[in-house]
């Protein structure tokens, strides 16, 4: 991992995490005139840092791999459409960094790439237009309900460098519990972290504890009581070794952000900013991060189907693994 | 390549390529209540006759690269979400099975699989109804338009068998054009086949007339005429060995697709029937199939954003590499 840089809003700044974004913006345009080209123009201001903190220029990269939440991942597209890289565009939900991540990865070690980038964004006006309502209308939220991040990350790997490195990678499976509300993902989600989480320590062989932290996308409160209850079940208390970015990211007392943060951007800000600069600078010196994802549409919510949520892991460490 | 299927509607079954379906639905339910579900219950229908083909249970195959058009991706991830898969998704609009394939030979070849799959889909009505108008209001198409299939295309790839083989494949990168006419996608999606095909040859040091065939994914007849045009300006004629997947599947003087068909499920389908059928028969012993894509949404193209365009190729012969 031989840069990485994340960009967020007004509210991502006043947050506990404000001080590790290099860049933040003062209102939710970024100097454009929509907010969908603001996500794109904030997703390409992610890249671009990480770009200079790894002393590559876009015409080096071999490959970038980008999604978001937007329909038809509209946001990478455009963030991405003039930079000439070999692009991949996924869609995972909230899931997308760690499945970027996994994807870069997997196409270095595989041989196909020096280099590779994981980008992905959010935007919480872009979202919550396209999810729930116009804000305009100002709709009441529900206390299960989380925010979504204006915020995006970017990191670049590759195959020569001095760590972080990605050691491992554990792809999810489709999980659902049959929650409808849709304004309660944090519980869809979890079950999927909970699968993802368990087979990637049965698969190698290890306990929470072998990791400094293991940390979700974008549980949130009810999420993060779930998937430590499923783990309690097991006999398995994580807690000491668990934590997740939508708690990290803002103040829930402060901020008003009910349930915690969410979005592709949640997730990857933290990751890009706070998390690998712990590692970095000696904080921990391995971590999991867990991306969460739920599966949903507001097509597929108004015909009454259930959240399918999935979750994909991604271990870094700072020695080879 | 050990197995692949595709499944249609009643359009698709009465198109010049009906005999190459494993299954041809009579309306556009498929035993569902909605267009969307219908989707879902096509693209498993494809995946489930591709594994038997390929003799394989899902619980052997080690991941599932998906997509579709459908916001957030959700014919798809319904489509799995009982398959238990490690799954993947995609978005690459109409250029996504090409994409799903690369990255599932990628990742058999790079050592992280034995098995796994591509699967793509679209559906007319799930698609005119959420990227142009309700069916029911009858809008006139114009002659650039194209058709959206009704179908799904599964290929099953793994690391041992006796072919088809994937011998290569080319990652697209974006390009854009100008055009903001979001019925003549064709001629927006051609530049990026053009500049894909194109680096893949020069790459390879290959002539067209290396393949016995070049099959775009859905450029249909103004996109196919861009393309032949591009390359004829390089002083090449690629008209002998090149086709579209979109001009393939209907016949357009009798089933009034005007330009052609279009969708995941056009490019996929022909390939995982005509085509791969027609290598395993001796028809052809070599083909580079170019999926393309135009990565726009209704939102983009009410913001006045032209249209980039992306396309993928995957080589594939009946001798190994």
């Amino acid at each position: 991992m031989i840069g990485s840089a994340c960009v967020g809003g007004k509210k991502e700044g006043e947050g506990p995490l404000g001080g590790s974004f290099d860049y933040l913006s003062g209102d939710a345009y970024f100097g454009e005139k929509s907010w969908e080209k603001a996500e794109s123009a904030m997703q390409r201001m992610a890249f671009f840092h990480a770009m200079n903190k790894a002393r590559l220029s876009a015409s080096s990269l071999d490959y970038v791999f980008a999604g978001d939440l937007l329909n038809q991942c509209t946001a990478s597209a455009f963030s991405m459409r003039d930079t000439d890289i070999p692009y991949f565009g996924l869609y995972g939900a909230c899931s997308t960094m760690a499945e970027a991540l996994s994807l870069a990865a997997m196409s270095i070690d595989g041989g196909y790439a020096d280099t590779a980038c994981a980008v992905t964004s959010s935007h919480f006006c872009s979202a919550e237009r396209q999810f729930r309502l116009p804000l305009e209308y100002g709709g009441q939220r529900t206390p299960t309900a989380q925010w979504t991040a204006t915020a995006a990350g970017a990191a670049i790997l590759s195959a020569e460098g001095c760590g972080p490195y990605v050691t491992a990678v554990t792809t999810g499976r489709i999980r659902d519990a049959g929650i409808t509300d849709a304004n309660n993902m944090g519980a869809a989600m979890a079950p999927a972290a909970y699968q993802t989480i368990s087979a990637h320590l049965r698969d190698l062989n290890l306990q929470p504890g072998d990791y400094d932290l293991i940390v979700t996308g974008d549980l949130g409160l009810i999420g993060r009581g779930v998937v430590m209850d499923f783990f309690l079940q097991d006999g398995v208390d994580i807690a000491p070794f668990y934590d997740d970015c939508g708690l990290l990211l803002y103040d829930r007392e402060r901020q008003d952000v009910h349930a915690g943060g969410s979005g592709c951007g949640c997730g990857a800000s933290v990751l890009c900013g706070w998390l690998l600069d712990g590692l970095r600078a000696g904080r921990w010196s391995s971590l999991l991060f867990c991306a969460t994802g739920a599966l949903l549409s507001p097509t597929t919510v108004g015909q009454g189907e259930s959240i399918p949520g999935i979750c994909h892991a991604v271990a870094f460490s700072m020695t080879k693994g």
